[in-house]
């Protein structure tokens, strides 16, 4: 058999981080790489408890087809938590299925999407498989630069803007208040669909909450994605996608026909523990637990690294961004890394234009403390050799 | 907000059967509509000591992100089971998402596929979303026609065939063993994928088994859709794509890109299952249950039905198909049986071409032999006033 592929598959390399993730596979290596909750941070008793309850009193509803929409009394909960309709919220398995869904209903192939510059990789990997032309918008330490987005969207038309306006993936930065209420005028004032990722919201450890630029947005130009995956298991792929009823409706056709529904005994596990009491307390336990590991990150970084590496300093989510001498490549540095046994994602691989090269990012939830401490020293050591 | 939605949704109906479904919400309405497993045939306290086993034992793998191309000792329990390697193996979240991914994979906007005549009308849903041009092969009671094939593979150019081969959706028919060897050649003789659908295959109610085409293939024309909705639970989404190793790998890269991995628990609990010796005693427990199911069907038929109304004789599966006289629209019997509370698909919405209106498909699986019973009765009075 001699196959003859999709043209979308043409430009696919996705082969670099898939190659990374390959590595990471040896115990050995401290990564900073994924984007991997704490595993001992997961509710797993609470859980068990209630899958085996479900699975128990329900196993007609766990274990049968359900509605392509999503699980009923999760749709409800969510709708009392984002204040919204039932009928503006799609479940879906993980958000990237929902950044696949909206592709889908919005792409034709050609059509031009904005992003941040840099990005979620994983948010760039979904969208080229549609074929669109990606815009890079440039960004600041208060998110995207509302000018540049101005200028970008008159040039260019764009079917929607992607952005992840709290503790970004992957420079930790936060969108400020201003920009938010600019970004939602603009979608307003140009007729412009704003996908907000917010997978990393709940998880602050300094400074105020912001409002979502969802919640900013009169007009349905919104749609806002939220998850169940750094909050409570991404095992489980429980997110959801809620907007203008519209849209929704068009991903509901979408996933009718990739994954029919998001699985109901993960979603009622969801619904349980949101239920049960026990969620906010656990969100503060692992607030607690990725600010001690943040800190002794930054500290660490401040103490080991040399001056003319600089990075950010995020006040909640998973990551952090460093930025190395201008001329230093972060891929070699990688390299160099691995063979001294400590990972973490080029920055390159974040870039849909422009990318620098001396940037990479740097994940604090997974790693414990002590092993942190190891890694930050065996990386600031290989750095250092670069300078 | 105005949204201009992809070119892809314009020819989408996709409301038809969704509004049947949704008609199939009133609890009064007997349904021979869906593809329902009978709920009360789960293996729930089997599934619910596993849940609970698997997220006391192993909460850190359960919870946490998995690889993309699937849970690794089920990937190694199914290459074993299929005799193949593990790297010719991707989990999906329902066989769906195999056909979702496997069209991403190989489609081009305008490409030809072809289908048996009728077809899955959720594989057409699918595939209608890759805009391709969709022939459709006929099909007689041992399945595809031969002739037909080869003649729309030279006309067509196709970039693949779907088929499946065992007690068809919606016809209930399976594919003889002269024709799969014929559609293995063919396959080869004209470097044509194969997309083998195989959900039901072990749940055969008489005869004998009869060998995939994908076992009968030597050359990796043939990709094959096994899944476990219908032989453990549709509510759990697990399924696999057999196949080529160079087909799986972009498979994969499409699977990274929507849903990041089927949920792990939901694997690993499949994967017990299949270990725990349970699996093929409740594959024969289900078979009976289906077979008297099936049985009552047929005799209810014979008793009730108008003699001008046939029916196909399905050796397995959930299905059977249904032909009224000539000039009676199935559809219009349809609106008014659920008047009658009762219901079943209009055979149009399996054709992708020369739809036969005077079709239906009936489900024997879901409904227990007292409501059967009720059922049909009442809607061989329906049809009765079409005569």
């Amino acid at each position: 058999m001699e196959f003859s592929f999709a043209e979308r598959f043409e430009n696919m390399s996705g082969s670099a981080i898939r190659a990374i993730f390959a590595l990471l596979k040896d115990p050995e290596i401290i990564s900073f790489g994924g984007g991997n909750p704490a595993g001992e941070a997961f509710p797993s008793k609470q859980l068990s408890d209630i899958s085996k309850k479900l699975l128990d009193s329900s196993p007609q509803i766990m274990l049968q087809y359900g509605q392509t929409e999503g699980y009923s009394p999760l749709k409800e909960e969510l709708a009392a938590m984002y204040n919204v309709n039932t009928d503006m919220i799609q479940i879906t398995v993980g958000a990237q299925q929902a950044l696949d869904l909206i592709s889908k209903a919005m792409l034709n192939k050609g059509d031009c999407i904005l992003v941040e510059n840099p990005t979620f990789l994983g948010a760039l990997q979904t969208f080229k498989m549609y074929q669109p032309s990606i815009k890079a918008v440039e960004t600041d330490s208060e998110g995207i630069i509302i000018s540049d987005l101005e200028a970008k969207i008159k040039k260019y038309s764009p079917k929607f803007l992607y952005v992840i306006p709290s503790f970004q993936n992957p420079t930790g930065i936060t969108t400020s208040l201003k920009r938010r209420q600019a970004i939602s005028d603009l979608a307003d004032k140009y007729n412009l669909l704003v996908v907000e990722d917010d997978p990393y919201g709940k998880l602050r450890y300094e400074g105020s909450e912001l409002p979502s630029i969802f919640s900013l947005n009169k007009t349905g130009s919104v749609v806002y994605l939220t998850s169940f995956s750094k909050t409570i298991s991404p095992g489980l792929r429980v997110a959801a996608a809620i907007g203008a009823q519209e849209l929704i409706q068009k991903l509901t056709i979408g996933a009718q026909g990739t994954t029919v529904h998001c699985p109901i005994l993960n979603q009622a596990m969801v619904y349980e523990f949101l239920k049960s009491g026990g969620y906010e307390p656990h969100i503060e336990n692992m607030c607690r637990l990725y600010k001690a590991r943040r800190d002794n990150m930054l500290k660490l970084l401040s103490e080991h690294m040399p001056d003319n590496v600089s990075y950010t300093h995020p006040e909640g989510g998973l990551f952090l961004w460093c930025t190395l001498s201008e001329n230093t490549d972060a891929t070699k540095v990688f390299k160099k890394a691995v063979e001294n046994k400590v990972a973490f994602v080029p920055g390159i691989s974040f870039y849909s234009e422009n990318p620098k090269k001396n940037t990479f990012r740097l994940n604090f939830s997974f790693v414990n403390e002590e092993k942190a401490k190891t890694g930050i020293i065996a990386l600031a050591k290989v750095i250092k050799e670069f300078n």
